[in-house]
């Protein structure tokens, strides 16, 4: 058994709720997963323990200053050394040298180093050696190894991302992760049984992404939700007593709420997912590879889709929150800074939807060919009446909340889209066009089939939990909030791909009306359940640090207490109330006439 | 004439391009345009002198801790006493505290405060009063004034945007601004001419936040254009020479050129709206106050749509650039979290496009009432065939290149938008609702309304540009890129709002794939122009301060060299490598076992 799976999954669990960008985060996160999905029995034997025991660090470092996303790039060299049986590591130019590692620069003594391995001249491509960095003793870089930070960056600043070069490091054998292919004493390689095997890592990595993207959805809309029912701004009506709280316009109402069911939508997707990585755990120890590839393609979509909703809904929510949605008091620049990598690392999301996109182009070409098909993309049985130009036949706003109807409208969408790109690169192929080519012309098309394929997975899992749920008050909401992400995907112009209900007319101008007035109808009904709603999430103060999003809702004076706190306020109230070096230093030059502060 | 206009322009011009979050910018940006639009000369004479020598420096201390948006239910209150002569200025509650001025921390020695004037208990609503803050000579705060800095922010951190409570300071007559209404020494009050005499300032203000607008997206799109030009990163073909440049990928072209076009789309726009204004300025002097409100409505629609464009089109710059985007030595972090708060400042933006909502029902209503319309809403006249559900007829992908076809879709979105939003209301009205319940209940409705017509004052400016250009060459390219910004609005499922032109069929399915044959194509005709697109900006490295941005391409040897000279390398660098107080105090403990690193 690869994993301990309820452990890792509660510990991931926690930390998706709760962690922070830390030195340490790869250790766990990357190192430790690595060595237990890639390095054979006796490695884990040397390494897993004192891993865990955190006798030593470690990171994963793959990316170079060259090379990210095109792993086949990676210029780092592992050359094998037969006479003595170690590897000569190498940095042979300077965009070989590792860049962005975690906690690579001043914490990890070791790390699982990606590099090309060599031997006897032939190049056997990417593979993982366990290297270690610095001295145990003084924790100084070992010989040839020359380690630093890459410098300040938008978020993650605890996090001491680092660089690595190589200089001729050797390490012995045994220290080439063993799991799947091996190198033997006399330099012979042995291939790994199944050449996606590796997968199983990324796999577990992007799911947990997944609930880390709920989670952080979720936050950002619990402090927004919070504060628009605290602060008041305006009136709604001219001679109102008081005044309205925010989250009374209607505008705010529709920015928020449906980024709020688009938190539980992802959430409900992400043990959905934790399911089928689960099951696929049960089928690798069987030798059963048969699921890799639709899980692998799944979970890709997934991550390019939860990380960009999540990332833009942050921001959406931090202005929705108005200047004080700006102060670093209301807990959202971090946020978001420090959660917007996550649609580069692990794979970029233009280039993940794309893996999702070949997956689908074959499932359609099984659909076609009448073979069989895995769960997730069997509605592409229905080809034939998409292709035919299927129409929704809602009659009517309740025929629209109708799980069957909704699922059909997303199954005809991603349908439609990957029978068109499909069409697109057949018709290249037929004109002798070069495959990859074709591909690159068609890129967008590609990409926007595998992102409304994600969608079906994730209302799929929406409306099945809903369906699971047994609490008659708990479901009645949840059913709102799983009619809210549908239409609001359907009908909102600012709901990215929206047109794409509409472009080929499978939704008519009357039935986008119709979705259009259930969406201001589950507004106003899901209104009076906002607080309650990001209650459930559960989060503490202390997780959200948020002057604005307290459950106490005591927002001004926690503002004003923070700011008195700032050491620039602590040190001028000791002078004065004047900073009397930014004073004596700029500002009394500036009156005096001595500086320019023009900018001409 | 209140401005030396073209003085005021290049001033301005230049700022958009260079000016970064400082201290004094308030001083320039509003403090200074306050005192020459509101003051009278008396007023004028004695401080405007003073501001442009920098003797005292001032910001513009509008919003407070409880109200920003909602202008009238400021706290702060100036109460007369007609015996001494003076204003009484006082902060009655926490949330009345002012918060957010820019400088006003411990940078300036004034501002102009806005707060309530009471004359005899009556409240006469929001006035604005020169203030001094603190004493020339030492720079202390004056009795009863208590300053600080508001705290960290997401960018912006250079300027000490500041709190002020004011406890009973008193203020002589002279201090309140005098050019529109003003306080007789008896208490006598004197309205203003024209209500929205005030609105000079802020339309100036936002016309120059159009062009600031664009040159921040220009920025980000030469750094992550010429980028995309450097960076080679895996094959298009299987075995071709060398890895592709990044901008081969057509994602990339697909996310790249389109807000290259958005850049010039809003540049041109800004020119146009700043000879509105110079227009405006003309009026007002012979007291001809018609066109103030379209001009208000325009640069509140303008300045929304602008704001909101650019701040997301840097981000999506960013992710452009992978990994490296996320560095701050990309220049791209700082200048997103530097510029997002254009979004809520001046005016948040779904706030602002309401304002231009309300001048265009009002317009609709002059259009079916035969009325005169001002020139940029005149396209309201063709209101009956959009009622009649008029098609686009464009019959062909280049039919789609005719400019007149285009801006015919564009208007046609905008006034059918503006029929429905006015149609909502006017049932309403019909069953007897309040029209402000009514206005909250549509609110969406209206504002995409809004945007909708801004789009049409923009596509009006590029396509006036471009017939305007003599030169050629330069023709043709701008012509291109006027296309890409129209048909990308119109085609694409990832442009905000898009299907609005297909979700009541304007444009058939047959049409939108001419319009993304178009888009395709153009990308690939634009292609080879990018760099020479970006570099026409003209920004200097210094401008763009990024690594990856730089004119001669030297990305991979700069972000080692910048890493390499942080503090923390060059301390590292002394210590042997290690990071010595980092590893003491923190990594050798959690080596020892003393610390538990995992979040649980
Ligand atoms: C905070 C942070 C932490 C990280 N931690 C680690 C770590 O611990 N270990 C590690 O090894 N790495 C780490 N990385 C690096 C990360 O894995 C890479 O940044 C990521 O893989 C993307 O690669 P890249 O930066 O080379 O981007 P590139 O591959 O250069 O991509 C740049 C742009 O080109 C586009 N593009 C590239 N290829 C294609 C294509 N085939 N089709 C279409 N478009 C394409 C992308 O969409 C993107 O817009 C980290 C990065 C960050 C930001
Ligand atoms: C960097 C920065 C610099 C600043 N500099 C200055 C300065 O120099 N001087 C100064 O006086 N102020 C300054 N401000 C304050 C700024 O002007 C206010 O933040 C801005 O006016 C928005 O007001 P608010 O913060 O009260 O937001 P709110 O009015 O509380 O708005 C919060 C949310 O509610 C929504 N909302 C509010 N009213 C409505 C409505 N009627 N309809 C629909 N939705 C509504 C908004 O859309 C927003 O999403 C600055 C702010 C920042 C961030
Ligand atoms: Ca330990």
């Amino acid at each position: 058994q690869i994993f301990d799976f309820e452990d890792e999954r509660q510990a991931l669990l926690f930390a998706a709720y709760h962690r922070e960008a830390s030195p340490y985060g790869l250790h766990t996160s990357m190192f430790i997963p690595t060595l237990k999905t890639q390095a054979s029995e006796e490695q884990q034997k040397e390494w897993l323990g004192k891993a865990q025991r955190r006798e030593i660090l470690g990171t994963y470092a793959q990316t170079e200053l060259g090379h990210g996303t095109f792993v086949r790039g990676l210029e780092t060299t592992a050359t094998y050394d037969v006479e003595r049986k170690e590897f000569v590591l190498h940095s042979p130019t300077i965009t070989s040298t590792k860049w962005w590692p975690g906690g690579l620069g001043y914490t990890s003594t070791h790390a699982v180093v990606m590099a090309r391995l060599i031997v006897k001249d032939k190049d056997y491509g990417v593979h993982g050696f366990i290297t270690p960095l610095r001295s145990l003793d003084d924790h100084r870089p070992l010989p040839g190894v020359i380690l630093g930070d890459i410098g300040p960056k938008f978020g993650y600043n605890a996090n001491d991302n680092g660089f690595l070069r190589l200089d001729q490091v050797r390490i012995p054998l045994k220290n080439m992760l063993a799991r799947f292919s091996r190198l033997h004493e006399d330099g012979t390689y042995e291939k790994p049984p199944h050449a996606k095997l590796s997968y199983g890592t990324m796999v577990f990595v992007r799911s947990n992404m997944i609930l880390n993207g709920a989670s952080a959805l979720a936050k950002a809309s619990t402090i927004a939700i919070r504060y628009s029912c605290v602060r008041e701004q305006g009136m709604v009506q001219p001679k109102q007593a008081g005044e309205t709280k925010l989250m009374n316009y209607k505008s705010q109402q529709y920015r928020l709420l449906p980024l709020l069911s688009h938190a539980f939508a992802i959430h409900f997707t992400g043990f959905y997912i934790l399911d089928m990585y689960k099951d696929l755990l049960r089928r690798l120890d069987g030798s059963d590879f048969s699921t890799l590839p639709v899980i692998h393609a799944t979970t890709s979509g997934l991550k390019a889709y939860v990380t960009t909703v999540a990332a833009d809904g942050i921001e959406e929510a931090r202005k929705c929150c108005g200047g004080h949605g700006y102060s670093q008091f209301s807990g959202l620049p971090t946020l978001f800074a420090d959660y917007v990598p996550s649609c580069t690392f692990e794979g970029d999301n233009w280039v993940l939807f794309q893996q999702t996109a070949r997956f689908l182009i074959k499932s359609l070409k099984a659909a076609v060919a009448g073979k069989p098909l895995a769960a997730s993309v069997a509605y592409l049985k229905g080809y034939r009446a998409v292709g035919e130009g299927q129409k929704s036949q809602a009659k009517s706003g309740q025929d629209l909340l109708i799980p069957q109807v909704q699922l059909k409208a997303f199954e005809h969408r991603a349908t439609r889209l990957i029978m068109e790109a499909a069409q697109l690169l057949e018709t290249d192929r037929k004109a002798g066009k070069q495959y990859e080519i074709s591909w690159n012309a068609h890129m967008i098309d590609l990409i926007r089939a595998a992102r409304a394929h994600t969608l079906v997975v994730i209302l799929t899992a929406f409306i099945e939990r809903v369906e699971a749920t047994t609490d008659e008050k708990n479901k009645r909401v949840l059913k709102k909030l799983c009619d809210l992400f549908c239409l609001y995907n359907i009908e909102s112009p600012f709901a990215p791909c929206s047109s794409e209900f509409v472009e080929d007319s499978y939704f008519s101008p009357a039935q986008i009306r119709m979705a259009r007035d259930n969406v201001h109808h589950l507004l106003s009904e899901l209104r009076p359940d906002a607080v309650p709603l990001v209650d459930a999430w559960n989060f503490s103060d202390a997780a959200l640090e948020s002057a604005l999003g307290r459950r106490d809702g005591n927002v001004y004076e926690t503002l004003y207490n923070w700011a008195s706190q700032t050491p620039l306020n602590q040190k001028a109230a000791k002078e004065g109330g004047v900073d009397v070096e930014g004073y004596t230093k700029h500002v009394k030059k500036v009156l005096e006439g001595g500086v320019n502060t023009e900018p001409m």
